[in-house]
């Protein structure tokens, strides 16, 4: 069997790494949706992280990962969304310089709170430069080491510690779903899963616009998509990575879809009902088992709410609508 | 000394009757909010308790604590609010039957989600007709024990029990800070504190528009004000209680005061940064901290949030305003 970029070991090193600068978060319930689904449905709620979502995990053991010489030579990330921010706390947290490379029509929202978090923004222009080639240039000029959104071994030890803290809370699960875009959360959830509750069948949900997951696993191979038109900013990649998708391959037992539609509906049930705020793509592995895609009947399942960050005009259009 | 309503004892005999019931809630701190202000701040999330308020609390032990007879003659309560659904769940949970009586121009929704927990709503003319002799009418008529949203030595030992919990999570604490209408949950949380920690100073916060609790501290006695204008609906009360205006007396070292207009600020900095939805009556005590009315400068500060019940609609008009 071939070799996997990360084993359980990482994800426990990791958790140890991370251990001082994450929010062991909480795990909800609903009584009233397990008796509806006959079912015990833990929610996972990475949106009550610090940064607003998982990515600090990541970005914190990838960075807590590197030599001190190259940790004083700061790092650089490109990302409008919450990967941004938690390279940016991340560094600051462990005293490094953070260079983050941001699309120059970003929210002024998101820029301000990663510099508040003590990065440097560079800002690009979308439509004519190449992102990647920005953060080379700034890692060839000043030096510095640049963190992937999602595709390197310490990010997904880093994400995997998220199901590794669900099961220690709540014990073992039948089933654990995780939001999918590049694969980080998912392929680090699943490498957890495996090694803790061997039994649980692991899925992915993804938005219906954007299943390249599905069809990468159904082809065996990396799907290349568009970028999808979805609501699921979070969740907009085109392709997964070349570190996450082996081990979604041996893991994961199937991918589902939702439309934005039932994301909606879902932010508005966190709302009403678990009183927590919840961004489009946190709302996937949510959404998925509210619309009955998930045989979860007599099971005890983990759901994984990756993240809150959405402002609060898009929110009130989204959920108004 | 005068004798008080209840005792440590009686919270501590309430943790154990409720605990089979109510969600040992989460405390969330905000790393940013700690250094600008140089203290360390634990927000209790009660919002993110069974029915979206800490009345659970308070109803389940009142509940609990009837003689059998008692229980199964049913259970009465007058109010549109969070004590409504408190009661209806609690009677469901413990096998009685309950009845709420309910104005008719009550929102809908909540008359829905009271139903849904299990009760018989009664409706009055809140014009032309008196909840306290309709609920004598139903006890009378078919027996039933009314319970108070507040002022029974039963219900506030219930209340008592959320600062109680926040203690054992977080430790000792220098300030105490609860939202005030009734007085059920700070004089609880005063009770708590008393015996937990009694070297910390407990403080209450009112709406600006109602500061009956303040003037009745003032005047040593407890002070009737006409229904008062503010947002905060589950702090529009009229007066103190007989039971909770002596234990605020023994304990509560002062009352501070809000504005409506700090109270949606609270409200937005609790989805921005916590991601956690609070109604204008749980934002009170936050917003006296954000406010700067309160002397958090070194010290530990437990702060109650007490419900996030508020219609997404009513939510977007106010956070939009």
């Amino acid at each position: 069997m071939q070799q996997l970029p990360i084993t359980y070991d990482d994800v426990l090193a990791a958790s140890y790494r991370i251990d001082e600068a994450v929010r062991r978060t909480p795990v909800l319930t609903s009584a009233e949706l397990n008796d509806a689904l006959d079912a015990r449905i833990h929610f996972k709620c990475e949106n009550l992280q610090r940064v607003g979502a998982f990515k600090l995990r990541g970005a914190y053991n990838a960075i807590a990962a590197l030599t001190p010489q190259e940790r004083a030579a700061g790092v650089i990330a490109y990302s409008s969304g919450n990967h941004a921010q938690a390279v940016a706390m991340a560094a600051t947290l462990q005293g490094a310089r953070s260079t983050i490379v941001m699309p120059h029509d970003a929210p002024p929202i998101k820029r301000a709170a990663t510099e508040r978090y003590g990065a440097r923004v560079v800002e690009y222009d979308r439509y004519r430069e190449d992102r990647i080639e920005i953060a080379r240039g700034i890692a060839e000029r000043e030096g510095g080491v640049t963190i992937p959104p999602y595709d390197h071994p310490d990010v997904i030890a880093g994400q995997g510690t998220v199901a590794k803290e669900l099961i220690e809370q709540v014990g073992t699960l039948d089933v654990v779903i995780a939001p999918l875009g590049g694969g980080g959360l998912l392929s680090g959830t699943a490498v957890a899963a495996a090694a803790l509750c061997p039994e649980a069948q692991v899925l992915g949900v993804e938005p219906e616009a954007g299943d390249d997951g599905r069809r990468s696993l159904a082809a065996g191979q990396i799907v290349r998509i568009d970028t999808p038109q979805t609501i699921a900013d979070g969740a907009q990649t085109q392709f997964l990575g070349q570190y996450t998708f082996p081990i979604l391959r041996r893991y994961v037992a199937e991918i589902l879809t939702v439309p934005d539609a039932s994301l909606v509906q879902a932010m508005r049930w966190f709302f009403e009902t678990l009183k927590v705020v919840v961004e489009p793509t946190g709302a996937l592995a949510a959404a998925a088992v509210r619309d009955g895609l998930v045989d979860v009947r007599g099971k005890r399942v983990g759901v994984i709410v990756s993240g809150g960050n959405v402002d609060l005009a898009r929110y009130g259009r989204l959920l108004s609508g």
